[in-house]
């Protein structure tokens, strides 16, 4: 009898929590995102309930209100090598922009880092659309879509070559001979392309995953080819279980068309939760938050994300929908968050003033008792709908300490999360084959 | 009374030591160069001997003949992020192309790893003068010396912009009012040069040094010119004490020239040590090395260096002064070595055979007792040729036991180097004021 299918779980640390009133609470100092030890201790936490990985969001500029909100981050390749040290078997997942990389330091960088975690790195891949990245890069504004696509697939194929240059058993390492490496297991990947050039072999031997994990969150129609090409795991945003089923199927039949096994390309819908022993403390949980933003600053939420102002929303009637333009023309902000911001208020024919009260940062949103966080967790796994979630708590610490202390068991107890770790790498804990270096001859 | 100066000691791990065949002396496995625990053993050891850093160089390209040395390196940002969680106090030294990396991700990537160390962390300047890292990033080959230098003058320039673009004071960080940052002490750069354009500001706070440490080795005028404008520490190739006192008047000379205060621009020659407990260890232990490559071997890597082949040569005559090009004609390896070595075997009238037990890497060879080692650091520390010393053992670990176990304590004795730390940032340890943000307004 083969084993129960298991469901992955990523923890998403978004600065202090994705609801962007958390540094607020005073959980923690207002300067502990600058700190690597408040990225460690949720870290453990996190590996305390065998969950697979930590995930960082990353964009090569500063973002937001800095005058209202805690701004910049630690760059996400050197803060979750400090993870790692402080770690033992957790997956860190680290994103960085192909649109303002080089394929040659990334994939080095992404190769140290699975050196030194033993085989524990992922890189989520991103192109950044904003115009404040691309103005630190010598660029007037980002470059059009599907250039920074087309950029990013070269990027991708690259990296993988490089990852690949060197085969596994290149090294022979026998200090009496002298003989350190087979050259003729070291290639020279020698690439040309539109947007690179890039010779090789890369200057480290091949990782301990073979090559780090590759992370896709795109959802246009761009970053869904990348991800279905290329990617091991997609993060996406999904708000209803329908939706997520046929996000999840178009994502499997898109990697068959592939030539890939559809069982090797992971779907991981993102989930923000608000977690109460009861309902009411969960809801009091999230109104506490709230309250720091009271009704305007709740407002002005939503207004923003439809470029309109506070003072022409009515917020007890629904979206002005003549007047927000389609998603593809917003300059700002993630295309696929809008969308599915919009679908719910849609859907739900939601005032202004209830939609602002569910958005947080643009996924799906659970307030509610870890009861019902395992119900929607198990109910979407077995429904086809997600091989595994992104789980993004409202604040830390307390946030990932409920979810592991009171998801996570009864998860277990369901018998779709694992017990304990049963290997050693991030590859492991996803179920992912390791990966033959393109180089290889059969045997 | 002020106290006595002491000097500063960087402990360079190049490898598995100076030698190139210390890997093969079986001290640690053939692979530990690819284990961040072998580099953080070493830093401990080194932490121990109350030493100012550890240092580690590096380039975007393999070198070197994969059949017969270990090759490849950890991106040292990334490795040396692991080293400062393990440790507490020493300072670490990392390698970073300006030819080949973007200024806006270098200064956060230092800026991060400054953060995360609390305020540990240097950048070693370098512009990479090799075709094969160029092969890596698009070009046919290394652009032009002048070219290169141009850019790395205005890479630190827009990198000290980014540094300086949070003033130390920004942040308010008050929860209850929920004001995170002062705007007005939040700079945007808004840089427009040459060879790059960022608008900035860097998206992390200032970190603990304000500054990252700006190291720089280049011995050429444009290596010169840059390192005395921007450096903190100047690491430098001096064979002769003569040769020493000379660099270092000229250096303070041209900070004076730049405005700065030469005290704050630290001149640390390199030394390669073979060190035993009587000279006839020291020696024999030489041997041992030197034996892995047998005659031939150690000629070749004269041969190599001089751009000849082995045939050509004569082991028992000087070398073939009129057959060697101009130092600035060679294409391959460290200019600054290269002279040094060909400065040496004339100066000593050295026969090829002679000179091929006196070079190692290329930075002046001590083989001896630790009386000895400590008699020339303290003689080139008080005649005025060196601020501090960056020391590469020929091998690891036993190189970096015997300078901690048998160097340093004699060091201390004679009152020049420090009987514990004094203070807690690398700046600290080397006698640097901490920088203000150049945007500071003065009160």
């Amino acid at each position: 009898m083969s084993p129960k299918p298991q469901m992955s779980i990523g923890m998403n640390i978004l600065g202090f929590g994705s609801h962007s009133a958390a540094w607020r609470m005073g959980e923690v100092p207002a300067n502990a995102y600058l700190d690597a030890e408040y990225y460690c201790n949720i870290a453990r936490i996190s590996e305390r309930g065998t969950l697979d990985a930590i995930f960082l969001a990353d964009g090569p500029a500063l973002g937001g209100d800095v005058a209202q909100h805690p701004a910049g981050r630690l760059e996400p390749t050197v803060l979750l090598t400090a993870v790692a040290l402080a770690t033992q078997r957790i997956g860190v997942i680290a994103t960085a922009s192909t649109t303002y990389n080089d394929p040659f330091n990334l994939a080095r960088r992404f190769s140290s880092l699975d050196h030194i975690s033993g085989g524990r790195a992922a890189w989520n891949v991103v192109t950044n659309a904003g115009d404040a990245a691309a103005q630190n890069f010598g660029l007037a504004g980002a470059p059009l879509h599907v250039d920074r696509y087309a950029r990013a697939d070269e990027f991708i194929d690259i990296t993988l070559k490089l990852w690949d240059s060197w085969e596994d058993d290149a090294i022979i390492g026998d200090a009496v001979s002298g003989r350190f490496a087979d050259p003729a297991k070291v290639h020279t990947p020698d690439f040309v392309g539109k947007h690179f050039s890039v010779k090789g072999p890369l200057n480290l031997p091949r990782s301990p995953q073979g090559r780090t994990v590759l992370v896709q969150a795109g959802s246009s129609e761009g970053g869904k080819a990348l991800g279905s090409r290329y990617a091991d795991a997609i993060f996406t945003t999904q708000t209803t279980l329908e939706d997520g089923q046929g996000f999840y199927q178009e994502m499997k039949h898109r990697a068959r068309q592939w030539g890939r096994n559809p069982a090797h390309l992971k779907i991981m819908p993102g989930l923000s939760t608000v977690i109460g022993s009861t309902e009411a403390e969960a809801h009091a949980r999230f109104d506490r938050l709230n309250d720091f933003y009271g009704e305007e600053g709740l407002l002005y939420q939503v207004a923003a994300r439809v470029g309109l102002s506070v003072a022409e929303l009515d917020p007890d009637a629904p979206l002005p929908w003549d007047r927000i333009g389609p998603v593809a023309s917003f300059e700002r902000g993630s295309h696929g968050f809008l969308e599915a911001q919009l679908n719910l208020a849609r859907r739900e024919n939601l005032s202004i003033r209830q939609l602002s009260r569910r958005i947080l940062v643009g996924h799906r949103l659970l307030v509610g008792t870890p009861e019902q966080v395992a119900d929607t967790l198990e109910h979407w796994f077995l429904a086809g709908a997600a091989d595994g979630f992104n789980i993004m708590p409202d604040m830390f610490p307390s946030g990932v300490e409920i979810f592991v202390d009171e998801v996570v068991p009864l998860l277990r107890q369901r018998g779709v999360f694992r017990h304990e770790y049963t290997g050693h790498t991030l590859r492991d804990h996803l179920g992912l084959p390791y990966p033959a270096s393109q180089y290889a001859r059969s045997a």
